[in-house]
């Protein structure tokens, strides 16, 4: 049968052999929201980078530079990590170079996996119906904040258990615990992660909009997954 | 004001600073309510190794050898991880070398901290006692089982956090998250663990016992803490 595991750090990654699992990278707070919104935006191609100067340079190559450090957008870059800055037409057909403090972390440790896709809240529905008639176990990989566990990552993942119960066994404790967790938000995810540290930080940044949009479900059809290190749908 | 963390843990512990803090080093099943219930029963010491030779050769000196690995007893030990085999007169006055697959690593990593105490459901009353009169910031580390988070740990975690929940702010989501988790599970807390993986690894190997007795909640009244490298109370 195939398993569910969740990894609720990317500092926990080398715990999980991953070359047989499909790996779900999450940072809903904002990075991988803001890829699957640019994705339903007609955006060609984003290619993460875990280092910054390194996505900085693409600028030279005809990329947007996108991305953030602590939450606050590049100085120099053309683009934050607001999904609203993701849903114009001036995004169509172009190729992004994107880094931010978690998410493209995440998505650097997850290369040795069989295959990498991105997961939000945004297109939940689709990554669920993917990994339910995909052949591998799953791995949801949470971002976190600067390797802690984060709640939002962690509802998502729990999220994807939920759905995937009937035909997705847990590996471990994890999914149990995530699954649990958002039983329990469900009905108010934004009261619930309302006394998370993550959305302090967002809303003294003043993107409590951000903040709600990034938790609406199933806004778009979306699978982003990565090819030879660039993501593509 | 005084915080409260959680490391869900011990490949975490690289991202807490401890030097101020007084870290509470939680394995409940089994290694940690072992230790607080050898030392309800008079044990004059218990040294903690990660390293199972280490640990051996403490027999010469005079030491009882106590421990396992895998959730069994280590081969030539004198004893194994079982609350049930320290609650003897045998074991009064006497000096235990420990080492376990989990808790005694995290002890072993907790090391740097201003003060290491030890808690369990056992002694759990006089843990958050202990906290709630001392001054420093508290930091609740799970011993996880190989490094990947388990329920029991983090539901003790989360007892702690909302036992002081109006003396102790979170520092981050992982005290949110195990405080959502105890408060769902408190009043069933074998029902609750039922599914969790180490449940049924024990279940495997015949130890229920342990199991049921390892959630009962203030059954001793001691506090073990380290002392230059050494658990006394």
């Amino acid at each position: 049968m195939k398993t569910i595991d969740i990894c609720l750090s990317p500092e926990l990654m080398h715990l999980y052999d991953v070359k047989d699992r499909t790996v779900v990278v999450v940072d809903i707070l904002r990075a991988t929201s803001c890829m699957v919104t640019a994705f339903a935006h007609g955006v060609h191609s984003i290619t993460p980078f875990a280092d910054l100067e390194q996505c900085r340079v693409m600028h030279e190559k005809g990329y947007i530079t996108s991305g953030e450090r602590n939450g606050e957008k590049v100085p120099g870059f053309d683009k934050g990590n607001s999904p609203f800055e993701y849903m114009n037409d001036e995004i169509k057909g172009q190729r992004l170079a994107f880094t931010t403090t978690n998410g493209t972390q995440a998505i650097e440790k997850a290369k040795g996996a069989r295959e990498v896709i991105i997961g939000s809240f945004l297109n939940l529905s689709t990554v669920v119906k993917y990994l339910l008639l995909g052949e591998n176990s799953v791995l949801v990989v949470c971002a976190g904040w600067k390797g802690r566990v984060n709640l939002e990552d962690t509802l998502f993942a729990g999220a994807v258990v939920e759905k995937l119960k009937d035909y997705l066994g847990p590996d471990c404790d994890a999914p149990l615990a995530a699954r649990h967790l958002y039983t329990l938000a469900k009905d108010n995810l934004a009261a619930f992660l309302g006394e998370s540290s993550h959305v302090k930080r967002l809303n003294r940044l003043n993107i409590y909009r951000d903040f709600e949009f990034c938790l609406k479900h199933n806004e778009y059809a979306v699978l982003p997954r990565l090819r030879n290190g660039v993501l593509v749908v």
